[in-house]
């Protein structure tokens, strides 16, 4: 089963994806959905069924959901980079997206004016289904409803300018997000699902989810005793290694490029990169 | 005039306070209000009017608004943490908050169980009235619609347990801000304003705007550069020197605490603390 979301004008509902995808049946709306997500996926899909090519697809997630995002959780991708001289941290090392920043494969991600280009970090994002509050790690992983494909596009520049990674992580549509596959179609990420990023075809990540330093009931767990995750709030798990900025030369996404992320179960995300001057003709209509 | 939101059910609407803070005149929903919010705050307020005491105060945000926070702002407070050795950044450090954790005066914030109590920032949010990409300074400075009174309140083992302070800067109910007052009304903080900060009665930051070193124009435009800012974004611009972990030896709010910011032009913002158990009362009702 594939969930995903499409706009209707300034709203968003939820749908499911045909098995062949030329389909989409239109389940509900996304604040319904994730006011009880576990019974909408256990419900078999009824409502209108559109072609899938006449829908304006976009990630269905709530504006206000919270996406945390997990750094250097793979051992060779921490070994690699800007940290590499220092001790692996005993806590998850967590940083923010808004859902603004979020889009869907097929969309053009502009590279903005003052980046060489974008690097790429291809992920798996585990979907938060129920209220977290001091959870422990069993709890917290029996919360995730589902996971999606994801790739943690990255403005390396605004990223490194100082301490703090938000800006970098945050540029217009640079968090594209596949469909959401229910987390009883893919099973514990700790058992291995293999996560691989291409560039024009060319293989540049190649890992499996076994090798994460930080799994996702322990840092749900985590960040639970301090703020309250609500359905609908995401957890990017990190991406291994093979990034761009830290190979010699530096790779760095420039307009023209395609770059594919496939995880095993989830399926394949694809999108182009475009110049900065296409950032201004994003401005109307929702993500996506 | 102050503009605050008031909570209807689910639903957020835009209310103006009355002078003597006694009456709410409500004007609008909070997106009909930022689709055009220079218009709403020209006209002459008509609406419903409600008792303020009888109002569900809320902070007048959209959920998917984007809150940038620029830490060591004022060189005072760069000086006296775990940056001091550091060189003073040559561009503003951004962090995240999102509007989860946001709430209003009169709020009981509580202190998660891993904290042994929270640390008080005392400072000025900026509201987005227009949207920006690639602006420069004085487009961006000319875009802000007006300015509240923000405490950012601070989970300081959180926010230090990596390098990223996300988690932090985001527990439950930590960022209260005070109604919005028209930026017409406020002037340019470069001219100096006052910023006062409370525990008990006692004044533990006192300092004015004329000390930031990044200002807003100039941050504004610096992010409109990755990231495009829309209307109902906001911009924390910083809290000067005087917070508790700094202190020998350090000081943090516990339960019973009263803590006040008070800043010219734009009020006082009183919020009391309480123990980590009120977090699981918290869960039901939109965000204050």
């Amino acid at each position: 089963m594939q969930i995903v979301g499409v706009a209707y004008g300034d709203e968003v509902r939820v749908a499911n994806l045909s098995p062949g995808g030329g389909r989409l049946t239109v389940v509900a709306g996304v604040r319904e959905f994730w006011a009880d997500p576990e019974t909408w996926l256990a419900r078999p899909p009824t409502g209108e069924v559109v072609p899938a090519g006449e829908a304006h697809l976009v990630p269905p997630v709530l504006p206000e959901a919270q996406m945390l995002c997990v750094g250097l959780n793979y051992l060779e991708h921490a070994a690699e980079g800007s940290y590499r001289d220092q001790e692996l941290p005993e806590y998850p090392t967590l940083f923010a997206r808004w859902t603004r920043s979020l889009t869907v494969g097929g969309a053009e991600i502009p590279v903005p004016s003052t980046e060489d280009g974008l690097d790429w970090e291809g992920e798996i994002v585990a979907w938060v289904g129920r209220t977290l509050v001091d959870a422990d790690p069993a709890e917290a992983l029996d919360a995730v409803v589902g996971y999606s494909t994801f790739n943690d596009v990255t403005a390396r520049r605004a990223q490194k300018l100082t301490s703090q990674w938000t800006l970098g992580k945050n540029a217009d549509r640079s968090g594209p997000l596949g469909p959401m596959v229910p987390a009883g179609e893919v099973g514990d990420l700790r058992d291995g699902l293999r996560v691989r990023t291409r560039v024009n075809g060319t293989t540049v990540q190649d890992a499996s989810t076994s090798q994460m330093i930080h799994h996702v009931g322990e840092t749900l767990a985590h960040i639970s005793r301090t703020l309250t995750l609500r359905p609908g709030d995401l957890l990017a798990t990190g991406t291994p290694s093979g990034v761009g900025y830290a190979r010699t030369p530096p790779w760095l996404l420039r307009p023209g490029d395609v770059v594919e992320v496939e995880v095993e179960r989830l399926g394949v995300l694809r999108n182009t990169i475009v110049g900065g001057e296409h950032r201004r003709k994003l401005l109307s209509g929702p993500l996506g």
